[in-house]
C-alpha cells in the first residue's frame, strides 16, 4: 500500500513517539491483545509493587510531602510515572512522547540539590502537546506543522522553575476543538473506563492520563470545554481559572490573535488541592510581569464566612442531561442540604444564545485559518472539525464591522448574565454563590458523538470559573433511560438518542461541575472544599 | 444664505445649546468682545465674590469639606458653578449645553436630605457630551446622530449615587479622534490661557472649563491622549486609568464592539487628590458587578516603601519635545533628586513602531463605520479626521485574519515592553519605579497642528498608567527656540517648525506626564504625592 505523503509524515511522528515509548527501562511485560473494555486495572499488572503504590496512592500534595521528607526520590517517582504512562500509552493512546532520558536527568538532578528547588520540587507534570516544550517539535495535531520548534512556554517556565519534571507529552485533537481526542496524526485516545467511549478532549490525552494515574498532575487548555471535558469523562479534577489569569504564551494555534474568545490552561489531576497548589504555584510568580495579557490577581484563597448558598442547574434548557447526571446533582444537592447549605434551582438564561454567539466567535473568519494547514497538509478534515465548522449555522467569514458587532452580542450577553445572577441577592438569603451544573449532558458519550458542547461552553463565554469534580459512576441498576422523554429539539433528541440505558456506559464515572462568578475562582475552590467534605470526603 | 440640510440639523443644537445658557439667572453682565487672547480673567469680572471664591479658591476636596460642614448649600454651589461654565462657553467654546434648571433641582433636593447621599454629596460635576447622560440625547458630535438618545452610563450612575450634581456637558471633536476639539456642530473649542491655541482633545472641552474653573472635576475619555492631552494644553491635572477599570459602559461610538485598543474614562481635574476621590468613588461600588468587562480590582492606595526611582524620557526618538517641556523636565528632575529620589534616563523602545501599530488599530476597518455617520450627513471631514484616518499610511481595511496579525504585533511589542521595564531591576538600585515624559511635544500648539499623539498614544498601546500634571508655563526669556537642531524624520521637523519661538506660546501651561506599569495605578498616584511635594505643593 503506497502511504499518501501526509500519511507518511504522520508515520514519522508516530515512529517519533514510538521510539521514545521503547526507552521504558525495564521494558513492560505483554500487554494483553485484546484489550480489556476497561484499563484501569493494567498499570497493577505491569508494575512493580513500589511502582503501582508510588502512582496509585498518592495525589501530588502527598507526593510532595514524601519528596521533602525523602521517602521516595524524584529519580524513583518519576521512573514510577515514566513506565505507568507507558503503560497508558499502551491502553489507551493518549501520549505523544515519553521523556525517558530527560526526564531522568532532571529527576536526578532534582535529588542532587541539598534544597528543594521550588514548591514543585521532584514531581511528575505531563502537558499537553499543543502547549510546546523548550526544545521540542509542536504540531498541536496538525500534519503540516510536525517540523515546527515549540516556542518557550510561560507556565511550562514557571512549572519548570518551580521544580517540576516535565517526563510525558499527551493528545489533542484536531483543531483542537472536538470535545473528542482524534487526529489524523495520533490517532484516536479513548477512555480508560471504557474504551468504546470517548475520553473527551481536547485536553483528552491528558484526562485519559491522569485517570490511568499515570499523571497526578497534568496541564490541559479550555476554550470550550477542554479541560472540563475530559476532566468529567474520565472521573478526575479539572480546572477552568477565568480568563486571562494563566498565562498560555507559547501555545500554538491557527489562529494567533484571536481574542474575542479567551483560551486559558488549566490543571487535570487527581485530587483538588492539586488544583489550588497548581494555582498558587502559576500565579505566585507574578506572571502578569511578563505576560501583559494576564490580570494581575494573585491567588488568593478565600475562607467561605458562612453556609454556601448552592444553585442548581438541573438542565440548561437546551440539552436535558442523561439520568446518571441528574442522579449525581440529586445526591450532591442532598448531602449539600444535609451539611446545612441552601440549595435552590438556577434557573438558566438563554443559553442556546449564548451557543449561538460563542460559536460564531470560535471561527469569526470561517475557520478559514484553523482549517489551513490542514488543508495545505493534504489530511483529511475529520467529522468533528466539520460538525464545529461547516454544520454550525453561525460560523462564516464576517468583516470587521460584522465582528465588532457579535462582540456587541456577546457584551450584552454577559451583562445580562451578570445582571441575572445580582437578581438572586433579592433573597431573603442572598446571592447564589456558585452553580453546581453537569460539565457534558451526561457520561462520557460514545466515540464521535461529543457534539454538545453547551454545559461547558456556556461558562467560557460568560468567562465564568469552573471545576470539574468526580462524584460517582454509572449504576446499572438506577440510571434508567427515561423511557416518556420528548425532546424538545434536534439536539435534544440526539443526546437522549446516546442513551439507550445504562449498559452502553458500563463503568463510566460521572461528574460534575461547580461554576462561579467573573474571578471567583478562589470561591469556587473553597465552595468545592465544601462540598466534597460534605460528600464525606477530605 | 441657504444653509445645507447638515448645517441647518447642526444649527437646532446650537440653538439647544444657546436655550440652555439663555436660562442663566441673573443673567451674566456684557462678555467683552473682542475676547481676550486669555480668558482666564473674565469670570473675575463677571461673577460675584461670593461666586468668584467659590470657584476660584477650592478643589473638589475642599468643596466637599464645605458642604459637609454647610458652610455652602450644593445649591449655591452650582448656582456658582453653572454661571462660570456659562463664561466658559463665551470665551473658548466648550460647553453642549448647560443644565440649569435639573441641576438647580437636584441641588436643593440633596440640601433638603438630612444625610449626604455619597461621598460626593452635593458637588458639581461636568461630563463630555459622547460619555451621555441619562434622559438626554447624545450625538458625539456627529450631525447623523443629534436625534439619538443616551444610554445610561454606569460611570454617571456611579456619581449621581454617590451624590453629584451634574450641571454641564462639554464639547468634544469629529469622531472623538483628534487630539484638538472642533466639530462641524459645535465648532471650535479654544484654549482659556490662549485663545490661539488648542485646548487639546477629545475632552478639549472639560480641560479648557476646568482651566476656566468652571468645573473642578470633569469626566473625560482617553484612548490616544484626550484626557492627558487637554489637560496639559490646559494646566490641569487629568488620569487615565488602566484599562477596564472604569466603565465607558453608555458611551456613544461609532465603533463599538472595537477592542483591540480600550478607550477608558478619566478626571480632569484641579488637584490631584481630586484624582483619587474620583477613583475611589468608581470603583468602590463594585462596578465590575455590572460591567463584565472590567476588572475587578479595587482602588488600593499604596503606601511607598522607598524613596522613588523615576526614569525620564526626554525625548521618545521620534519627536523631540519643544524647549518648555524639556525645560519642566529637567526642573522637576532636579527637585526630586534633591528630595532624595533617583533619577535616571528612560531608554525609549522604538515608540515609532508603537505608533504604526495603534494607529493602525484605531481603524482597523480603514475608519469606515466611524465616517460613516460623518458621510451620512454630508458634513465635511475635518482636517485633523484626515490626518488621523487618510493620511496615515498604516490605516487601512483589514480581513480578521490581517487584524489578527496586528493583534499578534500589538501583544509581541506589550511584552517586549514589559521585558524591558524589567530589566531595568538589573541594576543596583533596582527597578525603575514610574516614567516622567512629556503629555504632548510642546505646550499646547496652534490649531489644525495637533499631529503628534507619539507622548500620549505610547502609554494606550501599552495599556500602563498616566496622570498629568501642571508644572510651569512658558518663559518668555528661557524657552528659546533651539537653532542649531537638525530634525530626525518629517513628524520631528514639523514639531520643531511649530516652535519659532516662545513668543507664540504666551501664557501656555507646561505639563508633564508620569506613567506607571500595567495596573500599577495606585503607585502612579503616590509617586506624583512624592513628586509634588518635592516641588513644594500641598
Amino acid at each position: 500500500m503506497v502511504l499518501e505523503p501526509w500519511e507518511q509524515k504522520a508515520q514519522t511522528v508516530r515512529d517519533y513517539r514510538d521510539a521514545s515509548l521503547a526507552k521504558v527501562d525495564p521494558p513492560l511485560g505483554p500487554i494483553p491483545n485484546p484489550l480489556p473494555l476497561n484499563s484501569l486495572d493494567l498499570p497493577r499488572q505491569l508494575l512493580t509493587a513500589r511502582e503501582y503504590e508510588l502512582t496509585q496512592n498518592y495525589d501530588a500534595i502527598a507526593l510532595l510531602r514524601m519528596l521533602r521528607a525523602k521517602e521516595v526520590s524524584s529519580e524513583e517517582l518519576t521512573r514510577a510515572f515514566l513506565r505507568r504512562a507507558a503503560i497508558a500509552q499502551y491502553a489507551v493512546n493518549c501520549v505523544t512522547e515519553l521523556m525517558w532520558d530527560e526526564a531522568i536527568e532532571r529527576a536526578k538532578y532534582l535529588d542532587s540539590l541539598a534544597d528543594p528547588l521550588g514548591p514543585l520540587h521532584g514531581l511528575p507534570i505531563s502537558i499537553k502537546e499543543h502547549q510546546g516544550m523548550k526544545g521540542k517539535k509542536v504540531n498541536a495535531s496538525y500534519v503540516s506543522w510536525i517540523d515546527h520548534n515549540s516556542e518557550d512556554g510561560l507556565l511550562n517556565d514557571t512549572l519548570y522553575n518551580a521544580g517540576c519534571v516535565f517526563y510525558v507529552r499527551t493528545t489533542g485533537p484536531q483543531l483542537m476543538m472536538h470535545l473528542e481526542c482524534s487526529s489524523n496524526i495520533y490517532g484516536r485516545t479513548v477512555n480508560p473506563h471504557n474504551r468504546n467511549l470517548t475520553c473527551g478532549g481536547s485536553s483528552g490525552g491528558e484526562g485519559a492520563l491522569v485517570a490511568m494515574r499515570g499523571s497526578v498532575l497534568g496541564v490541559g487548555g479550555d476554550i470550550g470545554g477542554s479541560v472540563r471535558g475530559p476532566a468529567s469523562n474520565n472521573g478526575v479534577y479539572g480546572f477552568k481559572p477565568t480568563c486571562p489569569r494563566i498565562s498560555t504564551k507559547g501555545k500554538k494555534i491557527g489562529m494567533a490573535g484571536s481574542e474575542a474568545i479567551l483560551s486559558t490552561y488549566g490543571p487535570l489531576c487527581s485530587s483538588r488541592e492539586t488544583i489550588n497548589l497548581f494555582m498558587k504555584v502559576a500565579l505566585d510568580c507574578e506572571p502578569w510581569r511578563i505576560d501583559p495579557t494576564l490580570t494581575p490577581i494573585p491567588w488568593s484563597p478565600v475562607t467561605l464566612a458562612k453556609p454556601l448558598k448552592i444553585a442548581i442547574e438541573w438542565d440548561d434548557g437546551v440539552v436535558k442531561p442523561h439520568p446518571p447526571v441528574i442522579r449525581a446533582l440529586r445526591e450532591v444537592a442532598e448531602v449539600c442540604r444535609k451539611a446545612g447549605m441552601e440549595v435552590i434551582d438556577w434557573v438558566p438564561l438563554d443559553h442556546s444564545k449564548a451557543w449561538d454567539i460563542i460559536s460564531a466567535l470560535y471561527f469569526v473568519d470561517g475557520g478559514e485559518n484553523a482549517l489551513a494547514p490542514v488543508i495545505e497538509a493534504g489530511e483529511p478534515i475529520l467529522p468533528l472539525t466539520k460538525f464545529i465548522i461547516h454544520e454550525q449555522p453561525t460560523v462564516k467569514s464576517h468583516t470587521i464591522a460584522e465582528f465588532w458587532k457579535l462582540c456587541v452580542e456577546r457584551d450584552a450577553y454577559r451583562e445580562a448574565y451578570a445582571k441575572h445572577w445580582t437578581a438572586t441577592a433579592a433573597s431573603s438569603t442572598g446571592e447564589v454563590d456558585l452553580i453546581l451544573c453537569p460539565a457534558v449532558p451526561g457520561c462520557a458519550p460514545p466515540h464521535e458523538t461529543a457534539r454538545y458542547w453547551g454545559y461547558t461552553a456556556q461558562w467560557n463565554l460568560l468567562n465564568y470559573p469552573g471545576v470539574v469534580f468526580p462524584v460517582t459512576t454509572v449504576d446499572q441498576a438506577v440510571d434508567l433511560r427515561e423511557e416518556s422523554y420528548q425532546p424538545r429539539n434536534d439536539k435534544d433528541r440526539y443526546n437522549y438518542d446516546l442513551y439507550p440505558g445504562p449498559e452502553r456506559y458500563e463503568g463510566a464515572p460521572v461528574s460534575l461541575q461547580l461554576v462561579g462568578r467573573r474571578f471567583c475562582d478562589e470561591k469556587v475552590m473553597a465552595g468545592l472544599e465544601a462540598i466534597e467534605k460534605a460528600m464525606g470526603r477530605e
